[in-house]
């Protein structure tokens, strides 16, 4: 059985380490898989939209997150069950549900509250540890998702504002959500979103970021530009992003999270 | 069988796989457990720290930790038992002895001597992957501590010297440990010295670190105080660290490992 | 069987995790070992050398490697057998050559071609995920490497230019390949290069880098230094690297990966 583990823990301290020795501790036989431990911290809608991304390339098995700002305040501990059969564990933040509604939904959802299931003594700012890897371990190992506590309604759940584009007639207004190692800029747009305002491959368009402006051109993959082009081009996660052909296109536009990017089409 | 690793040696360049490599191929049904390889370079306290703090949260097992500024010069290669039956194995700099000390003590000590149980060529300055990981393979395949060479006597180890706070009437000096991702400032502190100098949670102090001055509340979570407060808190690991609800701490008041820090209880 | 995988990809992201995932969900009984994904963006080269530096510590099975600026463009994708029976995945853009030149040599190479062994779906931009990891997931299970597609000549293959030393009478003129998290200074010289210009232990010699003269001792370890000196040392890959005995040479120097050294025996 294998229990995956994304957060924001980082691995210059010792909290994921330690969250795999408790879950090895409680069923030695579980595998772990590390998505990412690079989530900026606390940043949950970050968290939110890679656990999203991701889980479909994991095996189905428990998978635990944990992107976690109000941990020792009063926000519920969840195990959720997806309509596909897998189980979530993590903080009732809003940090699991895009990724449960891609794959089949909320199916059930029960607080970690059985005491039974977490460590022997809960500290007040390390639940990753204490709460919820036991909770993962004891799910790995068999235990059923209804002893873990008592069940909550789907609609109960705490959930993220999910930043929307706006698509105009010749222009677009979209949100950067997510800067990877290589420097590309992911924005909350899909390919549907850029056929709509009639941006295909080979279109220029400007980019706007900040106070800013650029030229980039709509591109299938990095091959088809030259070396210092800026392309707009479809992520592996179906997300529209930014980049530079053999460049890093967040350093040149100073892109961070949560910024507004206006595409316009070139001349209108 | 399980070892668990921790090290100074980061994740960038591969140190860590390599040992992971030799490990594997002297041993291929053991399971590895990263607990940190995040020690900063040579840090051999804080390194002995972590591996303190940590390893009572990991399975039984073997223990290996390499932190070591010494390699290639005369100090010792160890592997020892503590009383509650774990293995450790890593250099003689002290960088075990905290941890086996919170863990029954040092039962038995061996030096790392017999080359039936290192790499056939052991260079001078990488004995992470010559020596210690094959002696680790080696214990948890079954191998008995006493075939790695000859013993050597618990007070014979070089130990480090932790530094102790003074506690005064009204007044605490005391020593910044670690720093964490989050930028919280771990203190060579427990509750019971807070206790000692009547600091109890809802108490406000004030803190002297360099030549800079703060106000801070005893809290016993974040969310107990209001987004930007200082807090003082005890933290997972039951030392009592500094922290800022929503900010970063250690940035705050430029903090480092080994700094002086004073507390005094407000307007005495 | 074990699949070791080297990759450009960070920590920071889940492109690692991803991989993970995917290899897990083909081969669930395969274990991985992560060799380091610290090689610098696209940086080939580096990646070539570390994979050819470190293969020989892992146990015998399928050696996954990613680096590869050329994703999307024509360069092909490699699956490699090398003389001692390894298997390597990768881009044809030499990263693999090196490592298997060392182990035995290129004894059969296939394209990827069969998309029975690749994702459902293949991205423009991720190959790491959608077919080199499905193939060392492949291989790892038990298929022929035949299966995976049409072979190639061991000769058709892209190869790096690895740069060369000139060693002249009294002087050597080199280059720094790698450095590491310690600032440890990697050269393309080996001991025999040394040797052919008389540096012994205890030589001092005088480094040049960029424009600036240091001296350094030749020595056989750290701990033969005092605390500050410059000293030239073989290191654990059979490299001469330059280090500083308690310090960070690489920040000294401000030394990177592509630049020249000369080193001149000093007097002469």
């Amino acid at each position: 059985m294998f229990v995956t583990f994304l957060s924001d823990f980082g691995l210059q301290d010792d909290f994921v380490g330690t969250c795999h020795g408790v879950i090895k501790s409680i069923a030695p036989q579980v595998e772990i898989i590390d998505v990412t431990h690079g989530i900026p911290p606390q940043q949950v809608l970050q968290g939110a939209l890679v656990l999203a991304n991701t889980t479909r390339y994991m095996p189905v098995g428990v998978h635990l997150a944990v992107v976690d700002p109000g941990v020792g305040s009063s926000r519920r501990a969840l195990a959720l069950r997806s309509g596909d059969g897998r189980l979530f564990v993590g903080p009732d933040n809003g940090l699991l549900v895009p990724a449960a509604d891609r794959l089949g939904g909320v199916d059930a959802v029960h607080e970690l509250a059985n005491a039974e299931y977490a460590l022997e003594s809960v500290s007040r700012t390390f639940h990753g540890r204490d709460l919820f890897a036991p909770a993962a371990a004891h799910l790995a190992s068999g235990v059923e998702l209804e002893l873990l506590g008592p069940p909550l309604a789907a609609d109960a759940l705490a959930r993220l504002d999910l930043p929307e584009p706006e698509i105009g007639e010749n222009r677009i207004r979209a949100t950067v959500l997510y800067i990877d190692r290589f420097g590309n800029v992911q924005l909350n747009l899909t390919r549907e979103h850029l056929q709509r305002a009639e941006v295909t491959p080979g279109t220029v368009v400007e980019i706007e970021i900040e106070l800013d402006r650029y030229y980039a051109v709509a591109a299938r993959t990095f091959a088809d530009a030259r070396k210092g082009d800026v392309i707009l081009y479809e992520d592996a996660y179906r997300n529209i992003a930014l980049a530079i052909s053999g460049g890093d296109a967040a350093e040149l536009f100073g892109a961070a999270p949560g910024q507004d990017v206006r595409i316009r089409l070139r001349g209108l």
